[in-house]
């Protein structure tokens, strides 16, 4: 039994992470954090009435090393995972990080898109990000963890097999996503009230999103050539799910049908990664740590639509499959 | 042409005031208040983009007669009216109080109910409730106006029909509302959050609403007795609208047809409440300022059912039909 | 391993249970049948899609049979379960009906709120009523298994209680429940666009619900008198989940305080229902098997306020804790 | 007052339509059609209760004249309304086509994207195109107009200008567009029920939609040259809006401040176009007839988002600018 303990714990990827540890077998709840909120977790989370016994609490590192914990989810702001990280790693714990602190391949890009100076740079370039389907290996071993973005994941999936082989050009790829309202958090403010996102759609943060160089080193990293992206997201009525319309262009012909089919070879013994014929829904993976991608070719571009549940197989999914990874564990424990 | 002004500009219902007014021929919008916000109307209101060409403003009574105001339209939350309703009254202006202020019969109830110091009391059993399908002749003369609260519209337009002629006993009246979330204001806090609102309904205030002394008053009014109603709100996942399901003991036998026959021939000269056959939907009524209402008997009760819209018959559209009458004008103006 | 089969495996209650079959580790699924429908049921529903490899067959009990095929889940139309439940049970399976042939005390009752001739009436008395928390010793040892409705579900666990301990009156019992839309079907009409659902909220089948009589029968079993219950069921914009308000006349003086704790003890050791303290939500139980009850006194009445998931603890949920029971398994299998 | 009848009003436009000719001063709907259906409109459409006491009726081109019709709203689908439309003209009547038969420069191209033959393929090339925004002079003097598609007025609007004066180049031009589900029609079918649409978000017709070839044949007439569109439309979880985000290739350097200077002194007098500084959201425009634009130059791509309401700007309130621009009324009439 892992003793596992959740860093930010109010919020919603960590209600999903708690949700999902509920199923695990191998894994005990130990501790809940938060700087504020001392709550019994279910008053916090009123969905998990009568599964946790346990209560926020504004906790140290050493706090967590005395209770024993394995293995820290840390759900906290950017920069403030990195803060601790250090410490927790240096206790022996393991740490699987849902912020953007160690995403990146340099602290310097890191400090330049989120306008701070980065605590704990040296860990930034050689830590794996946590995207087993292309990264395992790197995880396998690791003790610190990059859980991915959300847009990232429903971008990645679909593009990176595809520039890996040549299929499209990396250098004009874009990339319109749209997004459920649990992707803002749960923080409350006028952008994220009922009647401000119900019966709207909207776009924000055009050409300025910080999960735009994540992708491109990523896709860099898949194309072994530099990628230029244009990224936008779309804030959706509906509580989550991503759906992720890429257009890209041919580098090679291919027909439809044999992009289709070699997507479907490349993912073939993924468990968590469907290749459709039809064009998917948000629907048909929320609430699930799958994503389902298709792709068409329409004229001069190749165009794929991915989608994924932005809560967990863009969370706290995809943090148990990595948490299953580096424990050797099977990777779909609590996740089917 | 009226000059008007609206106090506290920057939440959902002066939102749909100010829309209906632009299409008012006898209104001109002079000033628009907000305590700190001091944003062109347009910005506060994207909706409003190319309508109005005014800036939020803190304004006091004096500031609002020197630009020649005519009446004013107060948004402000309870107590806040009453505060400076004496001065506007003293100055000349009209007032039409979208809030509680005014609705109730004696000072001493509101200050149980919303535990406070009512600023104005003696006005308070002198004000005309601000429902012209019923006290149609108090508003005409009138030059102050309480505008009624959503769900006592929403509740009274069925039943007091009914306890006026005995169909229906006042004394164990139950009233189950529907509202969307528009109705819980535009201020940023976890329960109108779109992820706490969407995919859920939840009852609030059960057996406390402040609505419900409202309700009871108007229906002692229209029975001569006095009224026991209890009363739950719950908060649905849509916009706006809101639907009331009532349930009566009858006083003396009458067909679903003879109800049916009776509400119609009550109701048949208004303009905006119309008795209807089939059970209706508050899609039918939204973004009007129409109430529709049916009538069921069901075993040992009368069920009651009727729709508005919150934020027009609820709110600003029942404001605009008050503002016609207390000017003499045709009482559709601005609202078909 | 036990094997089953599905029928009428193209609706949203069937997804459901193939959702919680997919977590149950003693379930295999052998057969889901459709009348015309032939495609692989991951075509029927995408979100199976590599989940299952089976398609959708129209086969007969004796074709159940070869397959070895223990246990029948029907989510077939009324009436149509019985039409096959005998040949069924005579070829040795067991059955777990989603549908209302078994749930009255009478199949005359059953002809004439349904308006047919029930074709296996002498079943009708004495199958079990298959709600675990007030029916678990009758169902252990069943063959066939009445599964109850979502509406009756979400009634009758708040309001048997306070029955049986003579907290309130069985004689004037009102019920408001307001269900998302899967429960109005799969089928298109209408009724169940989207279009028409969405931003709305309606009233249906007021006073002539067929729910009526199951809850009576049941609130009447637990009291020991008549029941006799006004149901208005009303279409709520969002997926899934049931919130029920109830309104009923205490026979003996209790506090809320009382008739909390005194709903706690009776639940204690139910792990499918959360006594709360604060006003529910559906959110707070969809996608679960849970039901979260509570209860307030306000004037004259005594109401409760109770949520759950119509397809889970309203449908496919209860069907597997009933599957659990019959087969001596912990009864929470599959349900966590 | 102008004698108008509405063919085809049993669905979402017509009710729009419908709505929107109640405000109309110089209106009078005198005929509206089905095929079989023969309701009062108010049962067809419960919100129009009390509106208008016209029933739907079958009716020929004759009886129309008969009765004095001097304009047809046709909301009939594609080829039924170029069935009859010349004996509507023949026989006097002016004709507003809300469905595709008129819209394309040629009924070849009609006929291969459609799949059918034209039945009156030689107005087709010398209908106007019902923008008025970009061919006001054309529409005022006809007695034939061609109401554009909901998709292409959202695509135009912002792309048109930007053509015109060669800052973008119109031979890579990638649209990426997001509706409601009104857009899907009133007709039942598995893909627009609730349960289908609600938290979900899905892209259909990849590269095949109808509007595509409208849409390029408007950006060449902009342009001057062939324009090569790759469209996307999503379906959204919303009644009505359409959210279009197009991205294109700059043709000479300009800034993001000059493109949206550009663009403000283009629509600077036009009473439906608002070109806005902030990302719009489809909420800012819903329920009228106005269009909301803005740009973002990113990285190497020129980003346009723009908004507007299907069923009004896309369809009833375009309609109705144009019923106004051939009758030489205000152009707002009714609109505001």
């Amino acid at each position: 039994m892992f003793k596992v303990a959740i860093l930010g714990a109010t919020g919603y990827t960590a209600l999903e992470l708690l949700k999902l540890l509920r199923r695990h077998p191998f894994v005990e709840v130990v501790a809940v954090t938060s700087r504020e909120n001392t709550n019994p977790i279910a008053v916090v989370h009123p969905s998990l009435t009568g599964q946790y016994d346990v209560n926020c609490e504004n906790l140290k590192p050493t706090d967590l090393a005395e209770r024993g914990v394995d293995t820290v989810f840390s759900c906290l702001p950017h920069t403030a995972t990195a803060a601790v990280a250090p410490e927790l790693l240096e206790l022996g714990m393991k740490v699987i990080d849902f912020g953007a602190d160690y995403r990146l391949n340099s602290a310097e890009v890191f400090n330049k898109w989120y306008n701070v100076t980065h605590p704990d740079p040296d860990r930034v370039p050689n830590t794996p990000y946590g995207l087993p389907e292309l990264f395992r290996d790197q995880i396998k071993g690791a003790r610190l963890v990059a859980n991915p973005g959300c847009y990232p994941t429903s971008a990645i999936l679909p593009l990176a097999p595809l520039l890996k082989n040549d299929y499209i050009s990396p250098d004009d790829v874009i990339i319109d996503s749209k997004s459920g309202v649990s992707g803002a958090g749960r923080k409350p403010s006028l952008k994220n009230l009922y009647p401000e996102c119900n019966e709207a759609i909207s776009a924000y943060g055009v050409g300025t999103h910080r999960h735009t160089p994540e992708i491109e080193e990523i896709l860099m990293n898949a194309s072994g050539r530099e990628a230029k992206v244009v990224f936008t997201p779309h804030l959706t009525p509906m509580d989550r799910g991503i759906l992720t319309t890429t257009y890209s262009k041919p580098l090679k012909s291919a027909t439809q049908e044999e992009l289709l089919a070699y997507l479907r070879e490349f993912y073939e013994n993924e468990p968590f990664v469907q290749v459709v014929d039809a064009l998917p829904s948000t629907k048909d993976v929320i609430y699930t740590n799958r994503c389902h991608i298709t792709v068409r070719v329409v004229g001069p571009r190749v165009v794929t639509v991915s989608v994924i549940d932005n809560l967990i197989k863009g969370a706290a999914g995809a943090a148990v499959q990595n948490f299953n990874l580096i424990h050797d564990l099977d990777e779909t424990t609590a996740l089917i």
